[in-house]
């Protein structure tokens, strides 16, 4: 196959094909990019590189240089596959979806769940989306890299996931600097805390998520026991604990006037996919 | 014992001393509550409920409840132990138990670390801190809710590290809001993205936590491959696409600005933990 981009993440996405011992041709704009990789075919253009494989995985900086470096090569792609596992949005997966049908190839975006430390490795995961023809083909060759999820056949999809999975990350290492910030205020070790503490709690309340995905999926039958009124008083601890610590809450303000406005709202006696709901703007 | 307070929690407390085989009092100020609560002796008066045990558990929506609902039954709580597992600060924790010394009382201050239906179960954890000869004394009883940890003889401190699970809990809620919102604005099922993709994914990136706090803590020894200045130009993808998904991203937007923050300040090449740093104001 092609892999077009040499940066950390392609360059490892290579040596996880060759390793699994796939032929393996690439193509990066800045060459001489990769030194280390070796047991490949180096391509000088993009339409070399193309027209020497069926499958074209490409991953480079952002959705902007993808329509960048393909342009020059479209009409090889005929008769090809393309799986672009750039980061982007749903409308750049759908629009680079689109821009391959007009080529004569099938697309198959993705979102990969790992770090390049991870790929080729058994932890990390990539969400497909697009063409299911494409994914039953090449589907035994893509786990080569990270164990492959299909997630339908709207382009689009894999990367709505991806986004959403990154969000959630994102909230969670807010929520344990705030943590961190708030031990260390005291002579506690924060290293204690999150191994001791910090870790099975979150692991713990991670069960809570798909009760709150279920309440807003199928409706809530009342509040299950923790009332968001109740969540809302409590939360002002929170706040005032952390600013007389020492510590700014600014990671976790906008929960604060999200739950009083649930509250405010006349949903204070219902739970938390209620605040779920707040954040939909449309739709 | 007694046990001060029958809404969610205080029922489920109530309901694990009466299921561990233990003679329990209960009082709460709305008289009828949680009538599905049999085996406990209901009392008129807090200063009854109070004067039938010789340990006291109260649990009330917060520290103002608390103070109120305490002061007119205070002459009775020489010789006894007031065990208060209602959320509240370190300060408040620190005056609850100047008040329970003055009245003659052993003090200790807990933090609840499970919802209703975890009391009894093996999940949930409750820190202590404050009187150890109390916590020596009573620890066994107070097993029967739930798993008991003593956090220091500083009645604070539980409050503290209570305060920061919660922060660091509301933040991976936060985070899987976001990330329930987002999916739920495409044809997707928020339920079977929770349980196959969220949860496992949170539960990998689990891992990251205790080495920022080992950074924190001992400091960092350069980024470890996941640099802040490729995080911060990243973010702009997830807080665009959300927009575009009709998702407000106001949960997400301060680590954003964080984020921001510390590659302007010179942080591009270091990792997470230079991001707690800036949420000490002080110290
Ligand atoms: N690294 C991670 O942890 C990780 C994890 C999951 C997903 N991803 C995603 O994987 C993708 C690649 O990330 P990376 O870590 O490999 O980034 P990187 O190391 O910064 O590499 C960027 C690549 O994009 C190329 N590029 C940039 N602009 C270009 C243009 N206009 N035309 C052609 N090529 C261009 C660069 O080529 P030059 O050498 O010529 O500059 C380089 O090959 C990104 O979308 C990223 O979000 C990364
Ligand atoms: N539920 C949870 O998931 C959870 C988890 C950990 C910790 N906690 C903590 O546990 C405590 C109780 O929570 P909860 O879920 O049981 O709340 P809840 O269901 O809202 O019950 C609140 C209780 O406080 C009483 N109360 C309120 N104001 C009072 C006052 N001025 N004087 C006397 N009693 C008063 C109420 O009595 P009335 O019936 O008369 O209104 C009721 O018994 C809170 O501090 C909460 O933060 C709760």
């Amino acid at each position: 196959m092609t892999v077009l981009g040499l940066g950390a993440m392609g360059t490892a996405l290579a040596q996880a094909f060759v390793s699994a011992g796939h032929p393996t041709t690439v193509w990066n704009r800045t060459p001489g990019r990769a030194p280390g990789l070796t047991g490949v075919t180096r391509a000088k253009t993009v339409a070399d590189a193309v027209s020497a494989s069926s499958l074209i995985v490409v991953c480079l900086l952002d959705d902007a240089s993808v329509q960048e470096a393909l342009a020059p090569a479209a009409t090889e792609f005929t008769g090809r596959t393309l799986v672009n596992l750039t980061n982007g949005t749903p409308a750049h997966a759908r629009r680079t979806a689109d821009w391959a049908t007009q080529q004569g190839a099938d697309y198959l975006d993705g979102g990969i769940m790992a770090v390049p430390a991870m790929i080729g490795g058994p932890a990390g995961f990539i969400l497909y989306s697009g063409s299911e023809a494409a994914f039953e083909k090449y589907g035994a060759v893509l786990s080569a890299v990270a164990r492959p999820q299909f997630v339908g056949t709207d382009p689009g999809l894999a990367a709505l996931q991806d986004l959403a999975l990154l969000s959630g990350m994102y909230g969670m290492f807010a929520g344990a600097f705030h943590a961190l910030a708030l031990t260390s205020s005291e002579k506690v070790s924060p290293t204690a805390f999150a191994e001791q503490l910090l870790v099975p709690w979150l692991t713990a309340m991670l069960g809570s998520i798909p009760a709150i995905a279920r309440d807003l999926e199928y409706g809530a039958d009342g509040a299950a026991g923790s009332n968001l009124a109740m969540q809302s008083a409590g939360f002002a601890n929170l706040l005032d604990a952390s600013r007389a610590q020492g510590v700014d809450p600014v990671l976790l303000a906008p929960m604060d006037d999200l739950l009083a406005r649930a509250v405010h709202e006349g949903h204070g006696d219902e739970d938390l996919a209620a605040v779920v709901q707040l954040l939909r703007t449309a739709g």
